[in-house]
This record gives C-alpha cells, sequence and structure tokens, in this order.
C-alpha cells in the first residue's frame, strides 16, 4: 500500500513507530502494536503501527512518522512510501515461549535484549519479558546466557591486561562512600579498577552522583580507556558509556512494578563489559536493605560466585550491616566531602573506613595478595591513595586540588530535633532516603543529610539528632510536612515490644531499592 | 513548578499522557512513567510523563500536552499551568501485590480495571497485570470478582426479564454459522435473547462481521435495548455498546504475546453486562481449536458452570467437534450467504443444521422447556425463524428482504485442486483461516473460501477441493504465493503415519486463537 508521509515531530523513546489512521489498518488488516515495513528509495525499516481514527490528527492514506522514523528513512514530508505487513520480530517469539515456561539459550536471548535495545518491541512486549523472568526465576545459565547477550549489544572495554578488578554494591546502604575511597586504593597499588558507577533511581545519591561533585563523570568508552590506562582506574557513570545498554531499559519496567528479575544479569553485564577477573560484591544485609537476613545473603553470594565461574570471573562476596547509614552525610555533595575528608585523614568515620578496607582485603586476596587489608591501610594512611584519588581527578577533567569545601552545600538547612532522651534505637533508612530526596536529593547536589548521632549514641532531648540541607527553600517545606507525619529515627530508654496496631485493611508502603 | 502549555496535537490512546523536557523532570526529580497533577484554573488531570530530551520537540520550562489531556483541561497554547509530583495510583499498589502471587479482591480488581479504563495505567503496567494473571492463574472467586468489576466499570443493559438467554462460543471453529441461526430460533420462541458478538481477531469472520453483511451491527446500547424489547432478540457488535470496555485494553496485551488469561472474565463480563440468567457455552474440541482435548474441554465446562453459579447464571456447556469447519463457506459475505440459505431451508447444510438445534435444545431444556430440540426444529423447519430473522434485520435497520444473491461475494477467485486422488483425511483451520485472511477477510466481506468437499469425501486428482474469493485482486497473489509452500487439505488413500521430520531447530508457528 503507498501511503504520504506526515512528519509528527515527537520522538518515541527510540522505537519505530508509525502511525495509521484506522482506515488504513483495516485495509492492511493490522491492529496496533503490529509491525509493518516501509520501503522508501533504497531503504527501508520495520516499524511498530500505533492506529488513530481522529482524521484531524492523520488522514486516510498518510503514515506519520516520529522522529525516529524520519531520520532513519530520510523522507520529506508528503513523499510518497510503501507499506506492507510485516511479521513480528522473531524475538517475540522467544517471548512467548518464555511467558510458557520454556527456558531460553544465548542466541534467543541475544535476539530479545537486540531488539530491545533498538526499539524492535513494544511497551507491552518488553514489560511482558521481565515479568516472566519475575515468575520463571532466571537459572543460573539462563542469567548467564542473558548477561553476556546484554554485554554483546552494547560497547565493551577492552583493557588487554591480564588482571581487572572490580567492586560493587547490590545497593540499599545510605551514605555508602566505598567506591570512591576503594578504587583509588586499589588503583595506587598498581592493580586495575576500572569502576563504573550508577546514577541514584530510588536513593538519594548514586555512586556517580557523589564522584560528580569531585570531577566529570560522563566520560566516553574512550576517555574512559585512557584514564583507566594512565592511573589504573576511574570513577566514572556507566550510563554515558553504552556498556549493556539494555538494562537501562529493562530498569523501566522494574521500577513502578518494584521488581527486580534481572538483579544479575544487569550487575555481571556491566562487569563483564568492563573486563572484569576478579570482583567483590558488597551484599548490605538487614531491615531497610534489599537482603533483609544473612541466610538470604548467603545463598545470594553463592549464586553470584556460581554466575562468576560460568562467565570466567572470580568472585567473593561481602556480607555487609546495612541496618543503618554508613558515615554521617548522606546525598551528592555532603558525601563527596566526607569521602574526600576521609581519604586526606582529616576526619575519622570508623564504620566506613573499616568497610572500605574490609572489602579492599577481599578484593586484594581474591587477586592473591598477602595481607590485602594491611596493604590497604598503609596505601590510605601513607596519602598513596589520596594522591591517586587526585590524579583520577586531574585525568578526568576535575581539579586535582579540590578541598572539602570547595564543594558547595545547600544552603538552606533544618535541624530535627529529639523530641524525648534516650538511645538512638533504630533509623530507618528509607525514611531518611525519602527525606534527602524531599530536599532535592539527587537532582540538587548540595540537597542532604548530616546526621549528628547515630544508632547506640545518647540523646537528650532537644539535642539535635540531624540536619537536613536544601538548594531550595521551598524543597526544605516538603521535608518539614513529611516530618509532621513520619518518624525516621527511634529514640527510647529500652525497646519497645509493640511494633504497630493494625485496625483495618491499609495500603501498606513497602520500600523498593532498585540501586544495583 | 509552573510551565507553558504546547499541544502536541497527537492521541495517546485514551491516556493522559504529558511530555517533559529531561531537565524539568529531573528538577521534579522524577522518570519517565511517573505520575504528576497537572493543574489548570479549577481543573486538575493526574498523567502519565514521557520524557525527551530533544529541545527541538519540548523547550525547557513547556509541557507538552496529548489530545486527551488538552481536551481534559481546556487549555490554550501557551498557558501556564502547575504541575507537581503525584503519587503512583493505589491500583498500580495492587497490580505489584499480585506479581507477587497475592491475590486480589473485588474493590482491588475494581481500581485496576477503572484505572485502565480511564487510562491511568501505561502500557507496561497493564501488561504486568495481564501476565501476573498468566502465571498465578485466577482462582474461580477472582475471576467472578474480575468480571463484576469490568462489568461495573462499562455499560449494563437493563431489560428487567426474569430469563434472558445467551450463547457463547469459546472460539477456534471456523465457517460456523450457529449464533446467527440461534438468535431467531430462540426469538422465535418468545424468550429474550440480547446476542452481542464480537469482530475476528484472529480469524477470517466474527460473527459480527459476518451479521453485518445482512443488517447494520454497531447498535448504541439504547437502540439495542429497543431492538430487542420488540423482536427479543438481536445481532449485535458488541465492541460499539461499551459494555465491559476493559476487555479491549487486555485483549490488546494478550494478542502479540499469544496468552489468553482473561477467557472466563471476558466472556463472563459480557454476559452478565446483558443481564443473562441462561447461557450455553460452546466448547469447540480438537487440533487446530483453542482446547485440543475432550478432557481439557470438561475441565473448562466445570469451571463455567462454577463460575455462573458464583455470578448466578445458570450454565451448560457444549462441547462440540471443531476439528475442521462448519457447514461450506468461510469469510463474512460467504458466511452470510450459507447462513441466510440455511434458515430459509433452501439448502441442507447437516453438521450446521445439527449444531445449532443441538444447541438450541440444550438452552432451552436450561430454560425448563420440555423438547427443546423439537421446539427448535419446529421454529425452523415452519419458517418462524425466518420470519423473526428478518424482524430482527428491520428493526437494527437492514433490509427485510434480503435474498442470499444480494450479497456480494468478490469477483476474484482461484480454485484449489487436488493434487492426487484419495479421501479428504484432514483439514487445518488455521491454515484456511490462514488463506481467507490473505484473500481480504475479514476487512474485505466479499473474500473467503467455499469448500467443495469436506473430510470423509472422496476426491479425484485435478477436482476442485475449495475456491477463494477475493474482493481485490493482488490479494488472491498473496494466497497463491501461500499455497506454494503450505498444504491446508490432506488427501490420502490411507491415514499416514509420519507426521514430520525435525532435523534442526526450527521457529515453530503455533496456531493461536484468541476469538472468545
Amino acid at each position: 500500500m503507498k501511503l504520504k508521509v506526515k512528519h509528527l515531530g515527537i520522538d518515541s523513546a527510540g522505537k519505530p513507530v508509525v502511525l495509521l489512521n484506522r482506515v488504513d489498518c483495516e485495509e492492511l488488516g493490522i491492529k496496533s502494536t503490529a509491525r509493518v515495513k516501509v520501503k522508501f528509495k533504497n531503504r527501508s525499516k520495520t516499524c511498530i503501527v500505533n492506529v488513530t481514527s481522529n482524521r484531524k490528527i492523520l488522514k486516510v492514506g498518510w503514515i506519520g512518522f516520529t522522529e525516529e522514523v524520519r531520520k532513519s528513512l530520510k523522507t520529506k514530508e508528503g513523499c510518497l512510501v510503501e507499506v506492507e505487513v510485516a511479521k513480528y520480530p522473531s524475538s517475540l517469539h522467544f517471548i512467548r515461549e518464555r511467558l510458557r515456561g520454556r527456558r531460553l539459550g544465548y542466541k534467543e536471548f541475544y535476539e530479545i535484549v537486540k531488539d530491545t535495545v533498538e526499539g524492535n518491541l513494544t511497551e507491552s512486549e518488553i514489560a511482558a519479558f521481565v515479568t516472566s523472568l519475575h515468575y520463571f526465576k532466571l537459572t543460573l545459565e539462563e542469567a548467564a546466557n542473558l548477561t553476556l547477550a546484554m554485554v554483546n549489544t552494547g560497547k565493551i572495554l577492552k583493557l588487554k591486561k591480564k588482571i581487572i578488578a572490580d567492586k560493587h554494591s547490590i545497593g540499599g546502604t545510605l551514605g555508602d562512600k566505598t567506591s570512591i575511597l576503594l578504587v583509588p586504593i586499589i588503583a595506587s597499588l598498581g592493580i586495575t579498577i576500572p569502576k563504573t558507577s550508577s546514577r541514584a533511581i530510588t536513593s538519594p545519591a548514586g555512586t556517580a552522583d557523589k564522584a560528580e561533585c569531585l570531577m566529570p563523570v560522563s566520560l566516553e568508552v574512550e576517555e574512559m580507556e585512557r584514564v583507566v590506562r594512565k592511573t589504573n582506574g576511574c570513577l566514572v557513570w556507566g550510563g554515558s558509556l553504552g556498556l549493556a545498554p539494555a538494562d537501562d531499559i529493562f530498569i523501566k519496567v522494574e521500577h513502578p512494578l518494584e521488581i527486580d528479575p534481572l538483579l544479575f544479569p544487569s550487575i555481571m553485564s556491566k562487569k563483564k563489559a568492563v573486563g572484569a577477573t576478579h570482583v567483590v560484591i558488597d551484599i548490605p544485609t538487614g531491615r531497610g536493605t534489599k537482603v533483609k537476613t544473612i541466610g538470604d545473603a548467603n545463598y545470594l553470594a553463592k549464586d553470584f560466585i556460581q554466575l562468576g565461574r560460568i562467565l570466567g570471573m572470580k568472585i567473593n562476596c561481602a556480607i555487609t550491616n546495612g541496618e543503618f547509614p554508613i558515615g554521617y552525610c548522606i546525598g551528592p555533595a555532603l558525601a563527596a566531602r566526607e569521602a574526600l575528608e576521609i581519604i586526606m585523614r582529616k576526619k575519622l568515620v570508623k564504620d566506613q573506613v573499616d568497610k572500605v578496607l574490609d572489602i579492599a582485603g577481599i578484593l586484594l586476596s581474591l587477586i592473591g595478595k598477602k595481607n590485602g587489608r594491611e596493604l590497604a591501610k598503609k596505601a590510605w594512611l601513607s596519602g598513596k591513595a589520596e594522591r591517586k584519588l587526585r590524579q583520577i581527578i586531574e585525568e578526568q577533567g576535575g581539579n586535582p586540588k579540590i578541598k572539602p569545601e570547595d564543594i558547595p552545600i545547600g544552603k538552606f538547612n533544618l535541624e530535627y530535633r529529639a523530641k524525648n532522651s534516650g538511645l538512638v534505637i533504630w533509623m530507618d533508612n528509607w525514611k531518611l532516603a525519602q527525606i534527602a530526596r524531599l530536599a532535592g536529593a539527587p537532582k540538587d547536589k548540595g540537597a542532604g543529610i548530616v546526621l549528628r548521632k547515630k544508632p547506640g549514641d545518647k540523646v537528650e532531648k532537644g539535642e539535635i539528632v540531624f540536619t537536613v540541607y536544601a538548594e531550595k527553600e521551598r524543597k526544605l517545606e516538603r521535608v518539614v510536612k513529611y516530618l509532621e507525619t513520619e518518624i525516621p529515627v527511634g529514640i527510647a530508654e529500652k525497646a519497645e515490644m509493640l511494633i504497630q496496631v493494625i485496625k483495618e485493611r491499609v495500603v501498606h508502603r513497602k520500600s523498593f531499592i532498585l540501586e544495583r
């Protein structure tokens, strides 16, 4: 069928979408979400069909092109294109099989991931695929194949080193600065550690958001490679690199549904894409984190190790305490300041230093070094790690002489004071995260929280428990409103036994952590 | 946040979608598929967020309105609106619970269905809901509650009759004219039968497509009510009535994925919405239909009956033979012609007449009549049923004097001849359906197939097995191409024992029937 082209002037998030009038669809015998092959000159493109009945939007005999299709076919408005019914992509066939519980192999996952990245599957179809992984959980073999499919549909870092170290946290902690401290320690010992990090999804600051307060983190793969060759390390945002790009698309489905079936392939594909050979996975455990019990953390760790074996990576896992925030500062700028103060030995933050040295020790012994924790500690205390961090900052285009006070913090603040005297019994990570987000984090880098007390500390009625910082006053007002009803910190003389009274069916808000 | 309105001039299939620039999204702290509340004057609307980074499409500080949002808020281009972050709808919360396997009750299903119909859920979220029903199969209690939710979010027919009969086929047969024949038979006996039917989804002709060759079928609920009050029956398209409108939205998800988890609520909601009290469900069984074995059909029947009990409907099921086409004519016009010839007693089509009288008998005895099949047969043979059909045609706005030859048939045709002599052993319903669709059905009403032979018939080499009709010559060419590789009818001296040789992994095309 020949149709005239109208340029709609909208982009459809990378998907090759065309709009057809209902009348023409009936003539072609197709419905919404069907596929058509559109030919113009010697070019052709398989597109997803959207349908309108409104002739004001699209007349019969015309086809509406989104920006994606216009650019791909290089059409001019009003020109004629040939439109014919195309088959659904074969990847959809594999999705249907997975929905029925059949296990998929590498080639099938590859087709699905490729079509996801290239925009050839609709939102519904991708959602059904992700949901199928939620129901029939990925076997380890499947997870490995899906990981490889995600790696091979994106860019790959080629460092040609025998040992490439890496570290990853599955997320759920608050105030964690481990990566920013670990990378310079390991790199200063002559070991390659090409660290990529994510920005916040549900938290107030991802490692990339924090590192960005110290240096530029949105690098191209080639720039990243150069920095690593020069310094042995880097601290860059994974999102701009194009490594395993399908992950971002799958996350968009998982997030509103609060499911996380791609945990393994998501993490492992990022590690595999940078060529990691030795990896420590940090599994924060406790209330308010992703993994609630040590038993569950153990199962998860075993799967990571086994998956690493299949993929040719040596993996160790560290089960860490995620019950309350690490260090005192939450939010991009505040956390970056604290990290800088720690590496400069200006401020002793015991829990954070402990965690970094433990993980460095595990990573170094995984590589085969003896007394890894001691080596790491020396690198930190001698100032070697600080010099390495400043070198990385310089190579990534930042100011190597940066001081903690150079990092701007929001000028509006609010003090949260204790309503009674006692001991700090608990801190609710999720509620503290909400407060930091309401204050503007991660968008407003200067927004966040500084804890003045931590669990176990004594506090007097009226004493400051934490201070909230914001760049914009109206965002602080949102925090005030939130704190009218929510209690983020528990202060009591003794542990209280009654937790909650349930009187009717309520919509219970569970915390959900998608960082990985 | 205040933003300026740009009218995008596109409609988003009923969903209140707004477009935001990435910069403004970050300021609001939200991502694609989040919800915002948009306020203008005293009106407000919760909308689904789409994001663009392309400033040519949408500048920072602007918000793009789809037609849905423009109409709802009655804005003018360039005016200022207030935009704030809104919560995800609580229905999404229930979808998340269902994804985790928790069973839902009426109120929860009602929220989900209402938000589906009102466009408050994204494609992904609806797809995840439908997929959750595919995995954790609906319990009968859930199916009943979902049915009621679907009924109560649409229009309802109020006939105020003690007995309202109805009939439904779960689909998968080819050439079936049962409804067109059954409605006038039952109505002529003084029993109310407000029959709604669907158009084809995967078949070459739905009952609505066939009936439309005899009379208008796109009626409003009020018109339908008038026709039924006057004649006791009707033959209308369900799609224009607004009964259980969520069904159409769920079908759009099911179709490309080839899953059918809403079978029960979809069928039952349409019956409940017309107030049916006594229903016969036809379950065609055999290769090429939805239900392959009589054992499976029995289970399905029991569930239908039990579900009817919960919903206050008396249900009987008829397990019928769906192995090969019913009657000789396939496609809207050809089937309508044959139905008219049968009710006029001009042509004896034994299998079709048998089926109608059997189902009429079951329905009449369910209502409490004795000798139902005999009553139905008399109504047919005496011409009472024909007069009733003509009355219905007249009341629906058609020509009551219509003759079979008045119904136009495609003027291009193609004869499929036997390649060898023997007995017709089998007919592949799915392939015959494909042929009719390639020839133009259901869009081209005159397209279809007339069978000259049926299973069990003897055929000589070179004899015509069937004739394909088309309105457009180029569509017939598609049939020729298809028949070069596909064999739709099996002719042999004896049953052949070897069915297929598998040499490598092939993409096996399964037939999938969504009609219900």
